[in-house]
């Protein structure tokens, strides 16, 4: 298993999800993980899709510009994304930045 | 212990030692730490800091815009920082975005 490889399906699957179906996003997420949305922290993958799903645009699309990973130390992998998301009717595409720590079995259950 | 203070703290302190004493960074780093500079994988205390050091410009001044942190689920603290990069010189501060996942102990030692 190549890390990089993994992960760069990993992160091309989240935003697919992401942009197609957003509630989708659930079955990425377990009851203990957290997601720090400009400044807040929000826990349990419920309330996170809520999150992602009340946030004030419906059509989008993701471009990834760069994925870096590397293991975290304790059976994970951290995962570093840029890119630009593109809302529909706008004309300029916003940048962003992502950080995912992943559970090394939730990768496994991926491939 | 307030995780976000001690996350802020750490990051005011790893960005002005960068910016007045780029080699006093070994400090913060172990033999077992990784950095991921621009897809470039860096192992170990000694390399990291080579690396940092050999970068092309000596007088810098980070401003850091924000900085998130939560726990890593491992007992660690993941922390993600955006901000400018002033290089002596030059016009334009340039963005960058930097994220640290930290030992516990790591932080407890800077307190």
């Amino acid at each position: 298993m190549d890390p990089d490889a993994v992960a760069k399906a990993f992160v091309d699957h989240y935003y697919s999800t992401f942009d197609a179906n957003r509630a989708g996003l659930a079955n990425l997420y377990q009851e203990g993980s957290m997601l720090t949305f400009e400044g807040q922290k929000i826990q349990g993958s419920q309330s996170i899709v809520a999150k992602l799903t009340s946030l004030p645009f419906q059509q989008c699309k993701h471009n990834i510009t760069t994925v870096d990973c590397q293991p975290s130390g304790a059976g994970g992998v951290l995962v570093f994304v840029s890119g630009t998301l593109q809302l529909a009717g706008e004309q300029h595409a916003l940048k962003f930045s992502q950080v995912a720590l992943f559970a090394s079995f939730i990768l496994f259950c991926f491939l």
